[in-house]
């Protein structure tokens, strides 16, 4: 069983119109809901390839319910600490007649307690208990302490449970103290959090802070990591048109996948690139294309990083 | 006890912000959730009066409960309908850098079944016992026949409870074959449910369909009534600046106060009007100045219309 942990859980609604009136009145015609945040949708791509995940983080309140319900509808088990707070809300409004161009609204979510966030830290030491691997992604609420993210993989570690980090800034700064095995912010998140000029020399700086291997997603440059193994980079022979929201939890969940089996870096870059690729071609986050993972798979090209290969990208 | 109905019931959800990227992604700030839906603004300013409102309408799902409990921290008196659907929402943007301009999203809402609209039918006669007027506001949810307020109209006719009717389009022309006692269309209502070239027309069209009076609200330009005691016109001496969300609702309570107590028109006018420039004078829909209200029933006009005064105005 793959952990997922969700910190910033949300209900993801989607309101589709033709136009937006901005400054007036809208009346909306379509609205979908969905269970969000970074670690469900990695959870989700676990689920459609095979794998046992289980969906931990908060949920209260009527929103909170919402989420639930949607997880079980979708056949994921979720394992979400009760908190007293309502669970937030994004909204992205989707203009079909601007090729689809989404507004997105985030609300900040509710305030964690001290006695919710130490009740999840026992939580998870429950779970730990028989899990391959622990993926924490995602944003940390408001109330979880801001090195929240390397207590829970301390924790992991004593049980000797394999950690996969994807967060953004403080969360990934702080994050990689607590040792993970894999570290996968994109560039821009990683230049956030390292003030680095290209992902190479980033992705060596969060090493030497903790992450044992770092593996930087670049859009449709594929992947570039570094690795006790060796330094790689990770292409797909050509362009993918698509929704690139959703990309790097499909990396991320081959990551998991790639460190509960012990695969070697490349396969696991291979993997990772390709349910990337597929998960482009996908509308919503969490979805990926079977058979565009299985055509991907063949053609990712890896190789091994030469001297000076990383500095070839500017500020993102 | 006023009884007010709100068919399409909302929880009004307001995203405050400073300037919104479209197309972009944004987080909110501020988030503020309230009861919505003209029916339950008209009880807020009715409660507000220090009169008894009861509040009824349709609740379902998790949003619906948040209404409800909305309602009750207001100290309103609801007597919702629970339906299978989840009440809808609307998120109102208000960009705090653009002078509060706001963009609104509807949701539609869910379709009522004709067995739930048989239930309100039923509810609503429950209610009529003891009801001094029953205000009938805001659209008409999917599901609910074109003709509904007619059909509750009749049924409160038949209990010899007086209606106030506030719709729009097909729920106005439709709604007056119940014969309300009064009808309160705004001016571009009145034209878009008579195609009237101004407002006396419109309103002695309306009568003829059915309304015993019609009070027509034009904005800034005060009321235009005619009634079975005449035609007036109600104005303010000088014009309001401020948030015109909620004012046709204010003038819909002061007139049910109005019709439950016997008033004769013109003082009815006059406190619809005061109340109307007392509520654009407040932040928030079902909210009025008390200390505007008590200086503008000093100071409103109201007049009685010499022939030929309702042709003044154009198309809205």
């Amino acid at each position: 069983m793959i952990l997922t942990i969700t910190l910033n859980t949300a209900l993801d609604v989607t309101y589709r119109l033709a136009a937006v009136r901005w400054h007036g009145a809208n009346r909306v015609k379509e609205v979908r809901c969905r269970a969000g945040g970074k670690g469900i949708n990695v959870a989700r791509v676990l689920h459609a390839l095979g794998r046992d995940a289980v969906v931990t983080g908060f949920a209260g309140g009527p929103t909170g319910e919402q989420v639930r319900a949607d997880l079980a509808a979708a056949g994921l088990h979720e394992q979400l600490v009760t908190i007293a707070g309502d669970t937030r809300r994004t909204v992205a409004v989707v203009e079909t007649a601007a090729s689809d161009a989404a507004t997105l609204l985030s609300e900040p979510g509710p305030r964690i307690t001290g006695a919710e966030w130490r009740r999840l830290l026992g939580h998870v030491d429950g779970l730990l208990d028989g899990a391959e691997a622990m993926v924490l992604s995602g944003s940390v609420p408001p109330g979880v302490p801001p090195d929240g993210y390397a207590r829970l993989a301390r924790q992991a570690a004593a049980a000797g449970v394999p950690v996969l980090l994807d967060a953004d800034a403080a969360a990934l700064r702080l994050g990689v103290a607590g040792r993970p095995a894999v570290a996968k912010p994109n560039w821009e998140e990683l230049h956030r959090a390292t003030s680095a000029r290209d992902p190479l020399t980033g992705a060596e700086t969060l090493r030497r802070a903790g992450a044992e291997a770092v593996v930087v997603s670049l859009g449709p440059d594929g992947l570039l990591a570094s690795t006790p193994e060796g330094g790689w980079r990770a292409v797909l022979p050509d362009r993918l048109a698509g929704n690139p929201t959703g990309a790097g939890d499909a990396a991320v969940a081959a990551l998991a996948v790639g460190v509960a089996s012990g695969q070697p870096w490349p396969l696991r870059l291979t993997h990772a690139t390709a349910l990337s690729g597929a998960a482009v071609r996908a509308p919503l986050a969490g979805g990926f294309d079977q058979v565009v993972y299985q055509d991907l798979l063949a053609r990712v090209r890896v190789t091994p990083l030469t001297t000076g290969e990383g500095a070839q990208r500017g500020e993102p």
